[in-house]
């Protein structure tokens, strides 16, 4: 018979269909057995009686056993019906059951309401724990946090293409990159595709990328990862920053609506709101930001070189009251604290056309329109020391023709951290590489030879 | 005035407008000086007349610098126009130039014809070969590529995961495998996200990812790189490997759709021509290829382990021969010659249901059914010598019921090789990484210290 998935059962009542999936429940009733079938599409209850055929082998089964069961849809009795779960409404009358792999005893509980790991467990058990509803809501919501934001982009006419994870040399960070043991040689992770995304630029324009980077920050704190899925864009011809500011704002909107559209039984599983984005973004200037925070806590960061944690927080708290918005956008950062690539503001040249997206008190985005003359960046690679022959292919690109651009980048595990108020980002990655763990924690491990 | 797309022009005949682009060619004939503008969209011709007041701008322009011009749209005379070009029955009549970046005197020629460059040279001077409209139809073939196959998994119900990149042991290859100084330890860079597909097919059924996985092949052959996009899918619930085969068959038909339906006009600039796919591939046993081949050639390649490159070849041309399909399916490979995860066949577990599609000589994608049974997972990691500590998460996730399953795999760049008739991977990979080039050539690089 084939298989009918378990979300399609509320439209076979009455009809004999042959299911698939796990046992997520069994409920050994002495003469009955009951369980709670589930496949990727949903969960719905069965019960073998006594007389059914299948009834020795449904004594067997144990939770997680891989199953194909064969039975007829009945629709329950008004009594027994639960509106507020899925196939609450039916029950299917099992006939058939065929053990397609067992399962092993569990080594907790898994079930909806009584899984309760500490993290350090559950990332130990990621292969197991992966099947729970809750994890499965963070990992659903990430997917549409990316497959939206490649939709928004293409929707814009951007360009996708593939940024490199090996790297020749570190043209922006210092320590915290990692090595590659590069045939004889040596070679780096990538900490971003910021100038391979420009370079593409001079290309085809308006680019984007999801590609991973890597940090080597020797930290472990509940906001750092050591890879991370970067979602990357750069447009060109651009009149100001501020066009990059809206794009960004499109794309934070957009992927915020194809959440709602798409996940609110799993923003309820995981007691989590969506932030606020009213029509236009507040948007202010380091230097009025810090005006703000003086004004409203008599605290004196005016002169600061950026936001601190504490800032960012005071912040988007006044915005909130002040507006409704759970986001603003800070831009003008003093130019020499950023990047050599990031465009000084013609009129003050001592701060930048950078910009930050900021919401629920940390960073979410980061952008900012880039500089474009070649002469001017020639200028800005000298000035931040830098050695021109490990860029010389992004300065290639410049050199013969660029057009006024920026971009921006954001951390798909970030925001889906901070969207689904998780509060660690390790949960927020599928398999998280940290300072201790690749998938099993590292103390066992050798040191390099 | 707003910037329009020259791909728009042709809807503008009459009107004033302004677009924003780059010079592809200024021909000055004194008076007069023509242009070959181009954006994201397109190229057009715009004529600077001696009465128009951009013509001392005119003059100083050279290729590749980015413009603004804004003009008139006008229709060419019936006897200037060209049907065979974009916008080859208009022109504009340019009213207005500004210069919005200047541009170097090129190395080399950059028109369409004139280009002729050594591939050492192109990727020496890829951040500016990557405006040749040859090099744009590859990496536009190859962006539908990765996204029609991505757009086919959602469609079939695929769920999208990310692979990590980084990982804490080698399970499968040897020597070829890239080692990480991960902190004061060591780590590698993912050769394959297999194991990681297949832990993720126990949660979520159909999975796909779309992820770089990396070869530390000390070859420098016309078709190895270092750094892959691997497009990879996995599916639960099968019946047997015939319906990873067809799954994979129809994904393959699917982005070849795709190609058909969005890129005659790269096709045509490149001399591609799409491979056929017929109603229903033709499929046959490892030991059926090798009678194929004996009988057609007197070859006795009979009880050899695999086909090699010459035997490929031949299959191909005896089934385009027979079938004019140009792609053929082999299965059934000694299950010792494969990896441990590999499913023997039940009735003759010497060999596998492991597969290959073969097209036009060569590989382009391998797949196939895959061990679920906990215990013949553990014997298969026993007779195959492996460490089970170093697999302990993937053998987690079989250990508590994992469902009859498979997948395959293949490579962006290879594809889109075979696909485009390219003489070397490398084209058909933006910033191609291999044993001495990582955008630039590694001789000077110094050892790792």
């Amino acid at each position: 018979m084939e298989r009918t998935l378990i979300g399609e059962l509320g439209q076979k009542v009455g009809a004999e269909v042959c299911i698939k999936g796990w046992v997520s429940v069994r409920r050994d009733q002495g003469k009955m057995v009951f369980f709670d079938f589930r496949d990727r599409s949903g969960s719905v209850q069965g019960v073998v009686l006594p007389a059914s055929a299948a009834i020795e082998t449904a004594k067997e089964i144990r939770n997680e056993y891989v199953v194909s069961v064969e039975g007829k849809v009945n629709a329950r009795p008004e009594k027994n019906r639960n509106a507020k779960v899925q196939n609450g409404d039916i029950e299917l009358e099992v006939t058939k059951i065929d053990i397609l792999a067992e399962a092993e005893p569990l080594p907790f509980d898994m079930s909806l309401d009584g899984y309760n790991l500490d993290l350090a467990t559950e990332l130990d058990h990621r292969a197991l724990t992966l099947r729970h509803p809750r994890l499965q809501a963070i990992f659903k919501v990430q997917a549409t946090i990316i497959d939206s934001f490649r939709e928004f982009m293409k929707s814009q006419d951007f360009f996708e293409f593939q940024a490199p994870a090996i790297t020749p040399a570190t043209a922006e960070g210092g320590a915290e990159v990692f090595q590659v043991q590069y045939y004889d040689k040596k070679a780096y992770l990538t900490q971003s595709p910021q100038l391979y995304k420009q370079i593409v630029m001079t290309a085809f324009e308006r680019v984007f990328s999801v590609n991973k980077v890597f940090r080597a920050e020797p930290s472990s704190t509940t906001r750092h990862l050591s890879e991370i899925v970067s979602l990357d864009a750069e447009m060109a011809f651009i009149d100001s920053w501020r066009d990059v500011r809206d794009m960004s704002e499109r794309t934070v909107r957009f992927i915020l609506e194809r959440i709602a559209e798409r996940h609110s039984k799993e923003l309820e599983l995981l007691g989590a709101t969506l932030p606020t984005m009213i029509a236009k973004t507040p948007t202010m200037s380091l230097t009025e930001a810090q005006e703000k925070i003086f004004a409203k806590t008599g605290r004196d960061v005016r002169g600061d070189k950026d936001l601190n944690p504490e800032d960012e927080r005071t912040l988007c708290e006044i915005i909130k009251e002040e507006t409704d918005s759970d986001f603003v956008y800070v831009y003008g950062y003093p130019t020499r604290q950023k990047p050599f690539y990031v465009y000084p503001n013609p009129q003050n040249p001592t701060f930048n056309e950078g910009m930050d997206l900021l919401c629920r008190g940390v960073e979410w985005l980061s952008g900012g329109r880039r500089v474009n003359n070649y002469k001017q960046l020639l200028e800005h690679v000298a000035e931040w020391k830098m050695d021109p022959k490990k860029i010389e292919m992004f300065l290639e690109a410049f050199r013969y023709g660029a057009p006024p651009e920026g971009g921006f980048a954001f951390g798909a595990e970030r925001m889906t951290m901070q969207i689904l108020g998780l509060k660690n980002v390790r949960e927020a990655a599928m398999f998280p590489r940290d300072m201790n763990r690749i998938d099993g924690l590292l103390a066992e491990t050798k040191k390099p030879e």
